[in-house]
């Protein structure tokens, strides 16, 4: 069998999250799946690196699957041939940056060792027209040194349950987050997260948190108070899926 | 009287172009009308600096209007105030990004003095999806170098007939291009024009002109014959709507 790695870049808007689902085909997996299952005439499934929720966008997710030898005949073994045969499919909102021949033991979720998500804030009372479905419009001004304070108290490995989206998270709810880095460009205030992994809307909701830091409804200093409390309701309002973007994947 | 000066934006891709038509709302000028007229009771009309084709999208359209004294009362002859009123009425694809008041005798067409289009190209086998709805994908390679040659014929004052769209044309054709750049980024190309006014269609035709020459299937000196010939046909076809910007119109 031969293990291929891909980059997909999508706009979530139109779909359910990555996650195929039983009931319907409007994830990106699922279309994927679809897509990869036609052409070789067998089920295939393919493997992400995580999943996103509906709504949320990818620069660059990376998935992997594995086809039998003969298979890859169909494109020559050509990898931008594999390409441009899924480009040709796949909707105009999902789209395969490229692919290669991954090592047998590659697993795009197991292997991954940091995660980037951006998360995009547009700050003024003017909307933003082109934009308008990849960021937040957030129209009253954030203080954004008080969101670079709290966002301080995030960084490192932490127990993230106050943060975690899933109330019946079984598995350790412990994380560790090696960046948050704020950029101010004229209106726009993107937050950029790098950490070793992220659990269920964390992303959003430490997004949420920050954003009510930004306001002043909330100081900086009440974030060590919520990541004690591991309790949900402590924190933020989960800020909404469309400014939210899987940015990066990163491998050893 | 008061006159009063908006800057618009907007996102063309559902919209019939600017200009205010009979038989539809579908268009950006109609929609403003509406609300205007709504809110002061009465129909008030609205000059723009210029139509942009159905599918075009503007940056910093121009346009203004009148008012009766009395009726700026109703947002406190506050230009915020105005703005963020028409921005409450607005589809999410059109903005008003900032309103002032102008001198009586402005009229937002006549008195321009330059207006810069911007032409978006996606020039990759790998498809845009995040921008694809203000982009033209060229798959195959563009040779820059020729396009920047064709390009350097067209600046100047010229007799621009083979480059407009419109057949029965009856005003004079000549217009005078200040610039024409061309910026590359990784896989985009953008065509930057900036001349004293522009024909129906001449950007996308001057646009669609050079990318045959890029694609050699014209040479940069055909773009000589086809000044003199005056002939439509002599020229390349029309580049779709939707890579094409209305950037920015300036005044004295």
């Amino acid at each position: 069998m031969r293990n291929i790695r891909i980059t997909v870049q999508y706009e979530g808007t139109r779909y359910k999250g990555w996650q195929r689902q039983v009931s319907t085909e409007q994830t990106i997996q699922g279309k994927l799946e679809s897509i990869l299952s036609r052409q070789f005439g067998r089920k295939i499934e393919i493997d992400g690196s995580g999943r996103t929720d509906g709504g949320v966008h990818a620069r660059g997710q990376v998935a992997n699957f594995r086809l039998k030898e003969e298979e890859t005949e169909l494109f020559h073994q050509n990898m931008e041939e594999l390409t441009a045969l899924l480009n040709g499919y796949l909707p105009e909102d999902i789209a395969v940056l490229g692919a290669e021949l991954a090592s047998d033991r590659f697993h795009s979720r197991l292997n991954a060792v940091s995660k980037t998500y951006k998360y995009r804030i547009w700050n003024s009372p003017v909307p933003n027209v082109f934009d308008r479905k990849y960021v937040w419009q957030v129209k009253e001004p954030l203080d954004v040194q008080a969101m670079e304070r709290a966002a301080g108290y995030l960084l490192g490995e932490h127990d993230f349950a106050a943060f975690c989206g899933n109330p019946r998270m079984k598995k350790s709810t412990v994380r560790k987050i090696y960046e948050i880095r704020i950029e101010k460009k004229g209106p726009e205030i993107d937050l950029i997260y790098t950490g070793n992994g992220f659990l269920q809307n964390m992303v959003r909701i430490i997004s949420g948190t920050l954003v009510e830091t930004g306001l002043k409804e909330r100081c900086p200093e009440e974030i060590e108070e919520i990541l004690e409390s591991k309790d949900r309701k402590k924190a933020g309002a989960k800020a909404p899926a469309q400014g939210l973007i899987l940015w990066e994947v990163k491998y050893d």
